[in-house]
C-alpha cells in the first residue's frame, strides 16, 4: 500500500546532485516533484538541459522569486553555501523541511564555518537544531529533524570508515589519523572551468587541497564528537587527489590502533557494527573494494587490513560521490524523516561494467 | 497485484550481457533466478566476481552438466555462438521458452550463418520458427515465438534509424546505405585479450572489421526484408569503429532520399513512428543526441539531419550497447512474451553524469 | 655544424596549439624563442602555466601592446579567428613571415568567410598571396610564402586522404563525398565550457556541427580546386563527432569511384604518391590505423579498403589533431619557408601505449 | 662530432618497457639497435607489432634461441623476473654489460628476492657487485658498473621523495613512513587479463596488495640502507592503487619529522639536494605536481608540504612510471655506464595536454 506523495521542491536544479536527486526523485515511488528551481535556466524543460531525463522529467526549471515553496513537504537545495541558510527560516515557520546538500548545517562551530567558508552565518538557531545526516550514525536525530545537514563527500567516507574504531575507543590518537583520499572528476562540480576540462583532468591525476580542505574542518568536528569520551586532542591529516573518473571516491585511512585493540576481531567489529545497515557492506577479510563496484548507487563498502607485526590498521572506503556522497543520502534522509521504509527509491543495482 | 513469478535460468553467466541481465533481472519484480550457469566457475558466488550485485544477487554459478534448465519458465542464453542451438531443442520439448543472445537464431539463412561464424546450424527447424527480437519491428511475433533471437548491438541502432524510411520506400538503393558506427569497448566482451586492455584501448580509436563485419549480413537481411516490396538489390556498406567509453554505441547513417521523399515531413514521420514506443526517442528537430543520455538504460535516441539542397539524410542513433543492445532488449522480449508491461524493470533513468 | 636561429614570435600562447607549438619549438635546433604573449596572463613565467614546460621554456608571457615582433624572422599566431590579419600587415612590412593558425587565411572567397566566421576580412590583399599551408600539398607555394593558413585539424585529413585519387581524377562525383570525422576534445581548445568538462566529455561520445562546421566549406574549396580539371559540381557531407580522447583524429571518408578507377591499383597509387612524404603513411593492404599509433608526432597515416564488388572506397586517416593537424604542420611549414630540413625538430616518435 | 655508436640488444622487447625503450632508443643518437629478441614473435617486423615505431625501428624480432647477444656492447632484459639473472653471467663473459628492468638484480637480500619472487637466486656472486639504479642516489657506482638492477616504478618515487630527509636524518621512526602511491594502468603490463580490461579497469579505481607488494621490500631494503647511520628499526606501510590512467605515478608519501628538523628549512634542502639534478624537479613552495605534466619524459617532481602545528609532512611525488619509472631511467643508467652525457636521447618535452 502506498502512502500520500510527498511534495518535494529542488533548489538548484542544474548541476550534479541536482541532476542526481532528479534521477532518483523522478521515479521514487512516494514523492511528486513540485518545482525544481534555477535563476539561470527559468523557463527550460529539465529534460532540454539533462536528456537523460526525456520521458521521466516533464517539468520546467522556475524562477526562485516567483515560485513558492512553502506548499512543499521537503525542500532540498543543492546550491552554493550560504543560499540554504538565508532561504531556511521562512522554510520552517511554513512546515517545510529543509535538506541542504551544501555546507550551511554541516558546522556547528559557525566561527570555523565562517573560517572556512567565507561569510557569516545567518541563522544559528536553526543550526543548532540541525542534524548531521549521515543515518548510519545519526537515525535516530533524522527521524525528527527539521533541517538536515547533508554531509561533504568525503567525511561520509573517512567517517563511516572510523566509525566502528571510534565508538570502541581502539584509536591510539598520540599519532595522526590520516585520510588519503581520491575522487572522481564530477565531485568539482558542474561548472565551467579550464581545471576540469576533459584535456586537462584525463589520463593524469594530481593531489589538491593540501595546504586546508574545507572537508577536513567537517570530518574533524565529527571525529571529535564520535570520540569524546576520549578526551584526547585529535590530529587529522587529510589529502584529497583527483582522479580521472567520473563518478566515484576511495578513501585510504591509516590510524594507529590503541592497546587495547589487540584482544578485539575488528573483521568481526565492523561486520557486527554494520549488519543492519543495507547501505553500508563490509567486505570479507582479504578483498578490497573498486569504486565502480558501487556506480550510481547508494552503496558503501569497507575493507580493512591490520598491517603484519604492527599496530596500524588501513580502512578502505569507497561510494559513489553523487550517491551515497551526496544525492542519494539526501534521499535517505528524507525517507527516514517521513517515516518511508529507508531504501525506498534506492534499490538500484550499481552500474558495472 | 503481482503475478506468479517466472523461472528464470541464464546459461553463460560471467560475461558482459551475462552481469548486465544479472542487474536487470535481479530486481524484476516478476522474476526469479533460478539457474545461472557457468563452466568455469561453478560453485563461485556470482556476487564474488560481480560485487556490484552484493545483497542482490545470492546464488552461485551453476555447473551447466547438473543443473536442470527444464525447470525454468524461460532461459536467456549469453554465451559464445553455437552454444544455445545446442541446447534449445531440449528446452523447447519441455515447455520452456529460450532467449538467445548470441547469434544461432538471428540470420534465416544458414548457408549465411555458416560463412560468417565458421560452423553448421544444427538446428534449421527451430531457426525458421525463431522470431528475430526487435520489439519495435516484430512485437506481433514476439508475443508467440518460443525461441528469439536477440538482435546484435550494431543492428539495433541501425535498423531502428531507418525502419520509418523503410517502411515508407523513401530510400533510394542506386546509392549504398553506409552506416559508419562507433561502440565503446564492452562490446568486445569480457576476454583477456590485448587488444582490449585499458593501456591499449584508452586516449585512442580505430575503425575496425573493414573487410567484413558479422553483423553486416544480419542488418543487411533485416534491411532488406524491411524493403521487400521495392524489390531493389541493397547496397549497404559498414563501418565499426571502436572508441574509448566503457558503454555506447552510436551509428551515424547516410541515405539517399527517394523522390518520393520531397513531400514528406520526415521529422513527422520518424516522430508518428515511434510515438507509442517508450524506448524509442525521437529527438526534437536540431538536436543530436550523446551516448551518455542513454547510459545504463533501455532507451534509444534518434536524430535525423537533412543535408541543405541535397537529397541525402544523415540519421543518428545511440544506445547503451548492454542494455537496449543486447541484455535490456532481450528483458524487453521476456517481458512481450509472457505477457508482462513491456517496461517492467526496464524502469531505469539513464546515469548521466 | 648549426645554422643561425630563427628568432620566432608566438602571439597568444596559452590555448593547446599555442602550448603544443612551445613543446615542439622549445627543443627545436634552429629556434630562439623571442617573445609569447598573452593579453590576460603578461608577465606570468611560461612554466608556470604549462608545468611540463618547466626547463625548457624559461620566458614569461608579454603583453601583446608593449611587446615588439618586428624584430622576429617568423611569428605564429595561435589565436582566435581574427587576430592574425589585424597584425599581419605591419609585420609582413618589417619582412617578418606570418603562420596563423586560425582561419583568417585559409579560405580564399571572403564572402565564404564573412559567412562563417561572421567578421569582415580586413585585408584580402594579403590573403590573395596566402598559402594554403599542407606542404604535401603546396610545398613549392610554401617555400616562397610569406603567409601562411595554416590548415584546420579535419580538412588536413580528409584532403591527403583524397589527394591521390582527386589529383588522378578517379572520384564519380555524382554521388556526394562523405567524411565522417571524428575528434579527441583537445580540438574544442582550452576554454571554461560546461560542454568539455571531464564529467561531460568522458565515457560518451556524440556528433556534433552537423547542420554547418565552419571545416566544410574549408574542406569544399580545397576539393574543388584539387577536382578544378573535371569542372564538375561537388556535394561534401560532412559529420564530425566528438570522442572521448583527449589528442587524436580519425576521419572515414567514402567516396564512389570513377569507371577509370577500375583498372587501377589503388594501394599502389597511395603508396606511391606519399612515397617520398615522411609525414604521410600509407599503411600496407589490409591494416588499418589507430589514432595513438600517431599520439605526439607529426605523422599521418591513410589505409583505404575497397568494398568488395562495389564501386565504394573507404578511406581511414589519422593524425594527432595538436600535431600535424595544427602545430606540427606549422612548424613543418616554417622549416619549408627558411630553407631548413623539413622535418627538423619534428623527429618524435608517437607516445604509444 | 658523434661518438662510435653502441651496439644495443634488447631481450624481450613486447611489453610495456620494451616498446618504450624502442622508442627512446631508436632515436638516441648513440646507439644501433642490433637485436631485439622475443620468443614468441621471432620474424615479426617490431612495427608491425607497434605501427608507432613505423619509420623508426625497421628490424624483425629475433629467437633468442639463434641471436648472440654477446657482440653488444649492452643488453636491456625487459623480461619477466628471472630471464636476466639465467643470462647474465655468459653476457658479463663476454664483456657485455647488463640492465635488467625486472627484479634480478633489485634486493641484494636472496632469501628476500625468493621469498617474494618465488624462485631461487641463480647467481648471488653476480648480485654482489650488481648496482640499484637510481642515477640520483648512485651515480658513481652505476659509472662503473656491469650490472645494474633498475628499480621498480613506485621505488623511484618513493625513494627521491625520502631521500634528503632520510640523508640528513630528519625522520623519526617511532611512526611508520606510510607511501600511499597510485599508478597507471600500464604499470600492470601488456598481458591479456581481464582485470586490466579497458571496460574493468575504467572509470574506476581500487587499492591493490594491500596484504604485500613486491616493491615494499625492495623500497624498504633501500629506505634501511639510506638511513643506515640511524641504527633504527622502520616501519614502512605500503598502498599501491590502480588508476584509470594509461601512464603516470603519483605517490604521497607521510612522514614525522624528527625534532632536528624543526630547524631546517625542508623547502631549501630539497631544491638544494637536487638543484644539479637535471631529471628530479622540485616544484615551488605551494605546488602541487599532476602525473600529465611528466608524461612520456624522464622527469620527476617532487613537492613537499609541512602539516600546520604538526611533526608531519608529506611529500608528493610524481613520475611516468614507464620512463623515469622503467625505461628512461635504463636509458640514463646506460648513458651514465659508457660516459656519454646524462641526457642523451632523453631531451623530451612532457606531452600536455
Amino acid at each position: 500500500m502506498q502512502s500520500k506523495k510527498l511534495k518535494v521542491g529542488i533548489v538548484g536544479g542544474t548541476g550534479y546532485t541536482g541532476v542526481e536527486l532528479l534521477r532518483l526523485l523522478s521515479i521514487h515511488p512516494n514523492v511528486t516533484l513540485t518545482a525544481i528551481t534555477s535563476r539561470g535556466e527559468a523557463g527550460l524543460p529539465v529534460a532540454d538541459m539533462f536528456p537523460s531525463l526525456r520521458g521521466y522529467v516533464d517539468v520546467a526549471f522556475s524562477d526562485p522569486a516567483t515560485v513558492d515553496l512553502t506548499a512543499c513537504d521537503v525542500v532540498f537545495f543543492a546550491t552554493p553555501h550560504g543560499v540554504a541558510m538565508s532561504q531556511t527560516p521562512a522554510l520552517l515557520k511554513a512546515n517545510v523541511k529543509v535538506i541542504d546538500l551544501a555546507a550551511d548545517f554541516r558546522l556547528q562551530d559557525t566561527a570555523v564555518f565562517e573560517k572556512w567558508y567565507k561569510m557569516a552565518h545567518s541563522c544559528a538557531d536553526v543550526l543548532k537544531n540541525a542534524v548531521y545526516g549521515i543515518p548510519e550514525l545519526n537515525r535516530a536525530h533524522i527521524k525528527n529533524a527539521s533541517v538536515i545537514g547533508n554531509p561533504g563527500c568525503y567525511p561520509t567516507t573517512v567517517l563511516l570508515g572510523l566509525a566502528p574504531l571510534l565508538e570502541q575507543g581502539l584509536i591510539d590518537f598520540s599519532v595522526p589519523i590520516i585520510a588519503d583520499a581520491k575522487s572522481g572528476v564530477s565531485g568539482a562540480g558542474r561548472k565551467a572551468e579550464v581545471a576540469t576540462l576533459f584535456a586537462e583532468a584525463s589520463d593524469t591525476m594530481k593531489a589538491y587541497g593540501v595546504a586546508g580542505h574545507r572537508h577536513h574542518p567537517e570530518i574533524h568536528a565529527q571525529i571529535t564528537q564520535l570520540a569524546s569520551s576520549s578526551g584526547a586532542k585529535i590530529e587529522f591529516i587529510f589529502t584529497p587527489h583527483l582522479v580521472p573518473m567520473i563518478r566515484g571516491m576511495l578513501s585510504t585511512v591509516y590510524v594507529k590502533l590503541s592497546a587495547k585493540a589487540s584482544d578485539v576481531d575488528l573483521q568481526a567489529l565492523f561486520e557486527k557494527r554494520y549488519e543492519n545497515e543495507q547501505f553500508v557492506d563490509v567486505l570479507p577479510a582479504g578483498n578490497l573494494p573498486e569504486t565502480r563496484s558501487v556506480r550510481g548507487s547508494n552503496q558503501l563498502r569497507i575493507a580493512i587490513h591490520k598491517q603484519v607485526d604492527s599496530d596500524y590498521l588501513t580502512i578502505v572506503v569507497v561510494q559513489d560521490n553523487l550517491v551515497k556522497g551526496a544525492a542519494g543520502q539526501a534521499v535517505q534522509n528524507m525517507n527516514i524523516m517521513f517515516g518511508l521504509a529507508e531504501n525506498t527509491g534506492l534499490v538500484v543495482v550499481p552500474l558495472l561494467p
